[in-house]
């Protein structure tokens, strides 16, 4: 049976992201070793971005109140109210970044927007995803967005259910094996993975726990159009 | 015709929400005043906030941001990194408390999704948002959540789209005449204004730009299950 309705992932997926926090997290880290020498930054800005997920949720602006936070504790307050400041405009910086899609993109979705419903569905902030799928010019090729609080088996069946999407009809295209592949396939619906250059910590599934089958990885977007036949 | 759908907003409809921030602007006044005296600190903190709506959207998270940004530059980076600590906490403060009803509220649901369908139609924060909700216990009256970004025309017509809602079927029950009203009104559906104690500055609109008609106005939302019979 054919793909009906084909949903992208759109962070590190159409559009590059982790590849920013991932700067950006270089310049905290040297900003802070100018005052603690001798600290693992990344792995306390990791832990302070985990206790507060459960508050934050996902994003930039969640990203940006962790690296103050982290800030202030691990330099017992001595950082200064400048340094604190360009932070601040880190986080901001990043928002207001034009959206850079990954190669191959556009012509991808075109190409399939022909013959399949597009449906992009991402999670994290719902005003920055809004305004990054605005940036990208995208937009006219999706039938519908979905900016979901946490990708897992609950909100892609609310998704399936909501847009009256049977899960034989549906393929799943994303960067992420822990968002995007595993809950999909699960649901008894197909995925296709497609590694970014940087994998959030967070996102990372150990092999045994990936299913045997109903995905598969392809290197690049380019690929999908040959792949949709297939699958 | 009687009405199917009922469309509530969520803050300072179902729940407390603008006066936590009120309550945390009086500290931040009070804290700032102790560097700056004669500043009108109010209107710098609603400036900022305005200039940054476009880049940080909604909610406790980019309130926190501005807050920040406001102290820094009020004080022309005088403030301590301690105070800022204390302005980060107030953010996480205001997202951890618990999920405050207006009186009456749950009771008003429960009789109305007997014979309504009831929606949630909030903008702001999506992980904030979903957090409130869960919080309230109120999760299970609704048939569904919308968060926007944004409530104007555009977005109230993609809600009735997606759900296929015709505008004479449904009336929008909320505090903010800018986003609950007017729009709604615009599009041919109703709506029923319940004013909240507090209104913040930028969902005010002028009487004369108000709809002649479409709308009411009550007290307390223990009375709609009257003007739903009358609407």
């Amino acid at each position: 049976m054919p793909v009906r309705v084909v949903g992208f992932d759109g962070d590190d997926t159409l559009w590059h992201s982790e590849t920013r926090f991932h700067v950006t997290q270089g310049q905290f880290r040297d900003l802070l070793l100018q005052h603690v020498r001798d600290a693992d930054i990344d792995a306390r800005l990791a832990a302070t971005e985990m206790k507060n997920l459960s508050i934050y949720g996902y994003g930039v602006k969640s990203f940006t109140l962790s690296m103050l936070e982290t800030a202030i504790e691990l330099t017992e307050r001595r950082i200064s109210t400048e340094d604190l400041s360009v932070i601040l405009g880190w986080g901001k910086g990043m928002l207001m970044e034009p959206t850079e899609l990954l190669h191959g993109v556009e012509e991808t979705l075109r190409t399939l927007s022909d013959d399949h419903d597009l449906l992009l569905i991402t999670k994290g902030d719902l005003f920055d995803q809004e305004s990054k799928l605005a940036r990208s010019g995208l937009g006219e090729l999706f039938l519908g967005v979905e900016i979901l609080s946490e990708k897992n088996v609950d909100t892609y069946r609310g998704v399936f259910k909501r847009r009256g999407i049977k899960p034989e009809d549906f393929v799943m295209v994303g960067n992420s094996l822990r968002s995007d592949i595993v809950p999909v396939v699960e649901l008894g619906a197909r995925a296709v993975h497609i590694p970014y250059q940087v994998t959030w910590q967070h996102e990372h599934v150990p092999d045994e726990e990936l299913p045997k089958q109903g995905w598969r990885r392809i290197e690049s977007s380019a690929e999908l159009p040959a792949v949709g036949e297939e699958l």
